[in-house]
Order: structure tokens, then sequence, then C-alpha cells
């Protein structure tokens, strides 16, 4: 059962266990900083596929399947896989998900979603509801990139403030216990929207989001960031992480500046990948969470780490009728103890 | 804490309670059979809105802010929404609910959303993760039709097995106890797929799905479908209708005509409203559901009825790449006892 702690942090007693993660990558991914954490690197971006839609599926499908098997869980053991993307209707993960035969609840939170599905996922198992679920996430960016900017074809020039959509994907299996890493408490994100209207600068506009939730985590919890071996952002980029760390400050004299990483800035080499702001989409804090942020966990090197993944909530549509992005941020604690 | 009985189908031994809920819908759902039933009428497609899709999401946020009202329950007192819709990137919910300062968890689940949603809301609150949570959808005709299909200015020409999309949407809210109505369990689909391959024929892309929960449901709780005053589907139609009754007798021997229902069926009067096979859309079973059906169940004319809601998990995207069409159907039974 789960207990709410203040007004906005919920507490898993039971502590559901993260028994089994994988992350399968694209070239790029695979040749920046984290290339030696990843499962699988794919240098074909089709992943062999006839489309870049059915390629992120494949990688969710291979995601799932590898973090099932270090799991030595078969398909017809899983309650559920919590899963979505950022495709229209997401069908990376329909289609990824459709030959399995597993109970299956969609979740949209956009680049938020693998902190969604672990927070989701979580709540099932401390419930009862299920005794195994699958966490999953994918992004790509050929699929996102012409659905929500421009087709590749065209090579539109990029502002100094945009990401560049991971191409990957993270599944993390959970059960009741069994693994080292426990999923010990987690927070619903707010909307929180300051206006940001340009469509290129996402971590602008995921920040205070991230804020938002970090800020009410950490007093729901009446702790402080050095109590955290890491509090971890899904992918504001560095623009957006510098943001965060001031909008913290001025706002509720929080610094976390000292523990504060981003997956968005960690999975590509900034100087020589020339990604701008960094790293974005579902697939980025997946593949991060599931390979390396795990494997520090598993090895002791990190002991409590706070994973907020954040989401713009927008669509071609809303930025073309005018609307300003949206952001959340959902987190969860990941922790050995 | 819930239970999981048999393989797929879960006892919320809490008993979820539904303390309020309101259905807002559009003119012609208004002039439709269940046009008394509803909260709210709007007889201007925009809804006063500039667009459709700020249309949608001023339909959703009606239907949540009536349904706290008669559940008496602040927007402060609300730990979640579990909400979505059909529109890329949820944004008819984003932008419905960006003003509230709700925690919000987005699900997708395409016109199975409301069911979704529902079970997800029960997940939460049996679990002890929130104490109050309301779950919504929403479509919207014109949003809709402009997304999937054409321009509406087109006029282009509907087959007969063709759905209309219902402009509505409902919302319940849930707590842990206190309602006439309460979730007593619930169950979550698997994506069925039999090779439907036509976008202008829902219904019988999501039968399979229905057929298959509703089995494992039947055949997990040793139940027949004599035990339920209804078994509601969401919005397969007529065709799918006959499909989903046909299979079930052909597949596995339940004959579940006598008491099968479908919103998309009720909504509208075949006869005098041009809708060819019915309604459909998130909100047709969202207003259905949140209205009519949770009227006869206070009143006392029901007493169980199992709410399976359906959904074509496509895109225009997957449609143009050959895909065909994967259906899912997540359940909830709605009981009074």
């Amino acid at each position: 059962m789960a207990e709410r702690i203040g007004k906005y942090t919920l507490n898993f007693t039971s502590k559901p266990s993260i028994v089994g993660n994988a992350a399968v990558v694209g070239k790029k991914e695979g040749e920046g900083p984290l290339g030696e954490e990843f499962d699988k690197i794919y240098t074909d971006t089709t992943m062999g596929e006839c489309s870049w839609e059915k390629a992120e599926s494949s990688i969710q499908r291979e995601a799932i399947i590898r973090a099932l098997a270090k799991a030595d869980t078969a398909t017809s053991q899983v309650d559920a896989v919590i899963a979505g993307d950022l495709l229209n209707q997401c069908i990376g993960t329909t289609f990824g998900l459709r030959e399995m035969n597993i109970p299956f609840a969609g979740v949209y939170g956009a680049c938020s979603t693998m902190a969604l599905s672990l927070l989701m996922g979580s709540i099932m198992v401390d419930g009862g509801a299920v005794n195994t679920c699958v966490c999953a996430t994918s992004s790509h960016f050929c699929s996102a990139e012409r659905q929500f900017r421009y087709p590749l074809e065209y090579g539109g020039q990029r502002p100094p403030a945009a990401q560049w959509t991971v191409t990957g994907s993270g599944a993390a299996v959970l059960k009741k216990s069994g693994g080292t890493v426990k999923v010990t408490k987690g927070i619903i994100g707010r909307i929180q929207d300051l206006g940001i209207r340009d469509a290129n600068n996402m971590g602008a506009a995921m920040a205070p989001a991230a804020a938002s939730t970090i800020t009410d985590f950490l007093k729901d919890t009446g702790t402080v960031p050095e109590d955290y071996d890491m509090i971890l952002t899904g992918d504001l980029g560095s623009v957006g992480s510098k943001l965060l760390c001031e909008l913290m400050v001025k706002e509720s004299g929080i610094d976390i500046s000292a523990v504060h990483r981003d997956c968005g800035v960690m999975i590509f080499d900034p100087e020589n990948q020339d990604v701008n702001a960094g790293g974005s989409g579902c697939g980025c804090s997946g593949a991060v969470v599931c390979s390396y942020i795990m494997r520090r966990l598993q090895q002791g090197e990190l002991k409590k780490v706070l994973f907020v993944g954040t989401g713009a909530l927008m669509s071609p549509t809303s930025s073309k009728q005018g609307e300003s992005v949206p952001g959340i941020a959902h987190g969860v604690l990941l922790s050995t103890e």
C-alpha cells in the first residue's frame, strides 16, 4: 500500500523492485559518452525496418525483450506493460507491443514517459494490481523530427537552444521484490506553463515543471538536495538545466546544482556531436536511466537517485494555434536502501 | 489492495467509489436519444473558442469541474487527474487541465480512454496512492475528423461502416468511499489485431479486443453474461457490436447478446441522425457512462455493469504505411453491490 506524504508525494511501503533493465539506442547515441553502457547499438537508423516509425517500434520491443531476458521472466509472466512514446497516437509503442500478447496500459507524458511509466508501474505493483510489469518508452530522431519539426530532407537550421531527439528505448521490469534497485517514492507532476512559445526551446518550457516537482518532493519528504546522490532530470538539456537550478534558487532558495545531472546533457558530447543544447525525446531518459543510472545503483556507486522525467505537452497543432508549451515532470526515487 | 483473479482480472478489495460524474456534449449528441441525460449541451460546435481543439479542451475542463462540483470536492483536494484523448500528443487534455494545478497522469487508450482512466484511477485509489482522483476523457467531431480523416470543408463521403466521432466529454470523481457506484473489478486489455486495414471500419478492428477482454473477464471471475445487468462496450457501433456477439459465440461459445449494449449505438438515433454505424471517439463512452449509465446505477435500475472501453490504436501515419488497425479493450465492473 502507498502512503501519502505531504501534499504530493507517495511512499511505496512495499518498495517495488527493478529486476531487469535494458537500453537500446542508435548510432549517434552509441558514439556518445555513454556508448559503453547500452545493451545494443544499431548503426543503421532504420534498424532494418522500412520506416522510421517501425524502427522505433522495433527498438522499444527489443528493449523490453532484453529487459525481460535479464529479469529471467517470460512475456507470459508479465501482468502489464505500461508504456508510451511521442508519436501521434503512441504508435511507436502500439506496434512495438502488438505481437507480445501482454496486457497494455498506455501512458502519455511526452518526454517524461519513462518516469511516468515507472511511477504508474510502481503504484500498480505496490497496490497489488500486478505482480510483474514492464515500464518502457522510446523515441527516434527521424520519426520525431518529421512529425514535430521539418522533413529531414529539408535540412532546417537548428537554433542553439534546440535539442536532438534521442534514438533509443529503455525498459525496466518491476516486481514486488528481487532486485537491488527499488522504487521507494514517487510524485505525480502538475502542469506548469510560464508562457514559453518557442517550440525549439523545450528545456525552458520544461524547467518550471521540474522545479515544481523537485521542490514539492523535497518539501513533502523534509529532505534537502544533499540527501540524494543525484537529482536527475529527464532531458532539460544545457539551457533548461541552467534555468532549473536558477529557478529553484530564486523561487525557493534550494540549490540543487551540486547533485543535479540531466540525461539530455549526459547522453551526447556537446563539443563533438553537434546537438546544440543536448538530447531529448522519451528515449533519452529511458535509455540513460535503464543503463548507466541503473548500473551505478546496482554497483553501489549511487544509492539514492531522484529521477524526474520532464515532458513538454505540446503538439505542432497547439503551437500553430499560438499556444504556449506546458511542461510536466513526474518523479520516482530510485534507491538501494 | 487489489487481488488478482485468474490470469488477467483485478479485484479491488476496497471498492473505490464514484462520488461525482458529469457529461458535457455538443448539439448533435444533445439531439440524440440520450439528450436528456447530459449535464450540459452546447449548441455551438466551437463552444465559444477559436479552434476545435480548444473547444475540446473546454468541454473536458467543464465536465471535470461539473463532476467535482457534484462530488462537493475542490480542485485542491484532488490528488490526481487521470485523463487522455485522441488528439496528437493528447492536447485536448493538456490544455483543458492546464490551469487546474492538479497532479496529472496522462493515459492513452484511443477510444478506450474512459475505461482506462477509470481502471487506473481505481488501481490508484485502491492501492492508497491517491485519496481522490478524477478520471476523464473527451473527443470532438471536428478536431478528430480533420486529424484522422479529411478537412471538414472537403465533405468526404462516409462509408456505411464509418462511425461519427462524438463531441463530448465525461468525468468521474473517485474516492475511497461515499458513492453509490463502486468500481469493484478491472481488467487491462491485450492488443488484438485480426488484420483489419480499413480505417473507416473501426468497429470491426476493435471487436476482437472487446471479445478477448470480456471472455477473459468472465473466465477469470467464473461468471456468465447473465450475471450482469449489462455488458457495455465503448463504441463498436452497429457493425462492431454484431461482430463482437458473433465472434464470442464462435470462439468461446459465450452469447452476450441478451445483455450487450454499446455506447456508440446508444448515443445517436440511427434512423434520423445520419451517423452510419453509430458514435465513436473517447467522448462517446465517456459521456454515456458518466451520465445515462451512472444515473441508472445510482437509481437502482442497474446493479452490475461490465463496462469495456474499446480503442483502435492506429494513426494516420500507421495506416499510410500499410499497417492494420490493432484494437484494445479495457474493462471495469461498475457495481452498486
